[in-house]
């Protein structure tokens, strides 16, 4: 017998998944399997597959889980969480906007908006060097990082992963390949960082450039606009809530100010239903 | 209203296709919208779309149409012509294992193996320089080549398109990255070239690496393939049927000499069926 699997392909700013409906399709997937769905040209092509299954606890809707290429399981990612709220909503697996679902970081709840962006609580950011980590004698607003023989004026946010932020004149011109690497891999950050680079345009919007831990420069970092608004609210230099323009499309963050979370409004995009033979 | 689009993916060596049914869905596409459908994260992501249509003449079974991402057309494509076969009789659309069918230049007349492979006519092979186009005073099995100081043994081939094929010790060692682009742009090739580089493993075996024209090396080539065989076969090293092993994957060409057409079988794999909101 030839079993078939059906799929949505979704993305938010082009970050890409293979999304899986396994409360009606219950069923278990290899890391194998997950390579090879996610090749881009032998297969479906994506950068994680999302799972949606029944919540395993009676406070929440669902429960969702995110896998990497190489079967490895995600903890966080904002632009999975909102392809999750749309994709239950589609798909008639709810009618309810505000949905509870099951992380491996805990309980989230995507609130889906009337023009079909997504809004997600993205958690409390936290500064304290220990929490980065970063290796700093006390807490800053702003820490001067040497790299190569100059010094940066850098803000450090952990947004549950670590990130560290610069103001820079131009976001399209500067060098972020070539400094990325540099301040991801800094003797001050033990666990590597996320290098951000930031482009004031105005007291309500940003244009923004991330270079990920051990991935690179990427269309857009969900957790990396976050740490970069809070970094130019910290700094003075944005108000409440800003709109982040990256290179695969646009969010909007709000954050309240010290002890208060980050909110992320952002798209989610159905692109194909799709069906695949087991 | 919401009209949708079917379509199925496929791919043959990692040269992978959108293919469209437009016997039975009939339907115009944009540049636009093939450009879209063709982006690997914000769409399905595919090299091309291959459209199946009714034959515009009464000797034919089907036409069918290749358009690349830009939305201009492909005369040729030996692994889009696997794929179409494939397709036609998976979709139920003919029960014939020998199918005729229009492309942009003239009938051809792909035939489905029991294996599920499919087999092309690739043409007759030419040599003659003014044919390549190569800048050389006479037709010659062997030609000397100079590429920055270094000379070079290519045999030149015409499958259609251009082919500069050379014998290397270890394909994988080769400096193909150097060495293509440089072949490609050579001002004794007028209209450019693809560039060829074979490892001879047995009297029916090679591998293969190629530098296409304006693409850079790709996964694999089908014309490559057919020249590096008869480029063997001439040079005497090879036998009338040769197993070429690409980093796609593997194809068996065939060629029984002078005037005699290239016969290429390959495989034609569909990945996963599709449907897209239009």
């Amino acid at each position: 017998m030839t079993a078939t699997l059906r799929f949505t392909k979704m993305h938010g700013l082009g970050n890409d998944f293979m999304v899986v409906d396994g409360v009606r399709q219950p069923f278990k997937f290899s890391g194998e399997q997950i390579g090879r769905w996610g090749d881009r040209r032998f297969g479906i092509g994506f950068d994680q597959l999302l799972l949606v299954e029944p919540s395993p606890q009676p406070d929440a809707d669902f429960r969702y889980r995110i896998f990497n290429c190489d079967g490895s399981e995600v903890e966080q990612c904002g632009n999975g969480a909102r392809c999750f709220a749309r994709f239950v909503h589609d798909q008639g697996l709810t009618d309810k906007t505000e949905i509870r679902v099951v992380t491996a970081k805990g309980v989230i709840v995507p609130r889906l908006e009337p023009d079909g962006a997504v809004t997600v609580n993205m958690g409390v950011p936290r500064f304290e060097p220990d929490d980065i980590p970063f290796v700093a004698e006390r807490e800053a607003v702003i820490h001067s990082l040497e790299v190569a023989g100059e010094r940066y004026d850098i803000t450090v946010v952990s947004m549950g992963n670590p990130h560290a932020v610069q103001v820079v004149a131009d976001v399209d011109a500067f060098p972020v390949a070539d400094l990325g690497p540099q301040i991801e891999q800094h003797p001050r950050f033990p666990r590597k960082v996320n290098a951000g680079f930031m482009q004031i345009v105005a007291r309500d919007q940003i244009r923004l450039r991330v270079f990920e831990r051990a991935a690179g420069e990427t269309l857009a970092c969900g957790t990396g606009a976050c740490a970069a608004v809070v970094a130019g609210i910290r700094r003075g230099l944005l108000g409440a809530s800003v709109l982040v323009h990256t290179r695969g499309g646009d969010l909007t963050i709000r954050w309240e100010g010290e002890g208060q979370p980050v909110w992320m409004t952002g798209p989610a995009v159905t692109v194909y239903e799709g069906e695949i033979t087991l």
